[in-house]
């Protein structure tokens, strides 16, 4: 990426490590997971994530609203082959704005840092509307946290 | 497969051929065709067997059905490259359940077949309950296409 | 399947159980798993396989083989939905000829049967060559795992 | 994206539009399209750009080289549903550094913006090693398509 320092380094923060073994159907023709294939690695991490910490898209879902991601970005370091075990860590990073940010680390077996990567999402409620303040639940949830905003 | 001969021998078909270029996301460390992306060949030739023919899956939803698929099967004759052209024959066989069945030959660039398949699709509801006849739209097609039921 | 006996029913099976839980992004707009998924989830199952009785994809790749796949098949009963958690059953079919045979049950948490399936392999050696005899690895392996062919 | 301003606006550029057709297990229980999915929908406009240029995967392979992609990411505007036909646009971004860089704009069929995303692409040899120096046959190709460097 491109920002020389982490825009979020004063926000609390909360993670959660998942971890994934890579699939035979994940690797290309060069032996490595394709790279469209991280964005499915960090979906696991945002999935264990709210599984930990009570906001998983069920949660979220039976709040009658949806988060679509309007925002992805993914930086290679390492490539990966098939049968290794990955370390997703996704960070929720607390903001103001009615979003859900998170960003990600993945690491292999050697605690090699191998990628980069950032998701965010907006709440859109049953008539696909935008909701422009964070829904009542979600600020509920962030107390529960003890989240200060950054 | 296992039957000796065309169990649909009899069966008035019609087909539709359409054309998918591999991509390199679907081929795998050997440098092949992963052979689960297969399935979704069958799927673009379906897709493409239902625009031309007026049965395509929102022909169908919008008479408030689904056809969830209840069986399918893939036989490879032949591994297949990233950047290859292939052409899928999707052919529709006519039958007196409530049912669609499509069976799928795969060629290559040489016309050699590189895979044969079938899948099967039953009728569901808005209430998700099972159809036991024919949907009259789908006779209604039959008559237009002049099928016999083999 | 249209068989109506299982033709492997005097073989002897060694099988092995692996769990996935049901991704987001492997649901379809009928917000249940779009089939052509459940050949990731036979993969799945024949890992888990190969991991536990040292014949997985690396350790024939070690061997100088590859064994893609020449036949798979897939039989829905039930639907899945996402976040669901599938109990993968992957049982090795003993056979004479120079194959690999898995047959697949996939469970869901009230243990009903959601899928079957079989897939059926063949070996390659580094020329790309059909290998018409089991290979000698292949046989050790039979006779450490006290397989009587069926 | 963060950035304020395109960082390549004095850059020349060259373009290819690729239409793709969204494909049912392309989308999600939203109904819409699984923002993963988009990644592959860049590959596409990435190989139609390589196809018509004559930089396409197989073009660079000949030379002994591979391009794995080493950042992308994606914004999305627009929603977009099963059975939709979109295009891909793929720019071309000179740059002096060794690299591949691509902008894409993806439309729906009222030529609206859908998704803007980029990918950055190194060039690696086949013992595996980055190449610092833009190789020989990509400076003879810019020349050919009378690109001047940003």
């Amino acid at each position: 990426m491109i920002r020389r320092k982490d825009p979020y380094s004063n926000c609390k923060k909360i993670s959660h490590k998942t971890q994934v073994r890579v699939r035979f159907n994940e690797t290309d023709p060069l032996g490595i997971v394709w790279h469209g294939n991280y964005i499915k690695y960090f979906e696991d991490g945002r999935e264990g994530f709210g599984l930990e910490y009570g906001i998983s898209y069920l949660d979220i879902q039976a709040q009658g609203l949806v988060t679509p991601i309007v925002k992805s970005s993914c930086e290679h370091k390492l490539t990966v082959k098939y049968g290794e075990i990955l370390t997703v860590e996704a960070t929720y990073v607390d903001t103001p704005a009615a979003k859900l940010i998170y960003l990600f680390r993945i690491f292999n077996e050697k605690n090699e840092l191998v990628c980069l990567g950032e998701t965010v999402q907006v709440f859109l409620n049953r008539e696909g509307e935008l909701l422009l303040n964070v829904p009542p639940f979600i600020e509920e949830w962030k107390q529960k946290m003890n989240l200060t905003e950054c």
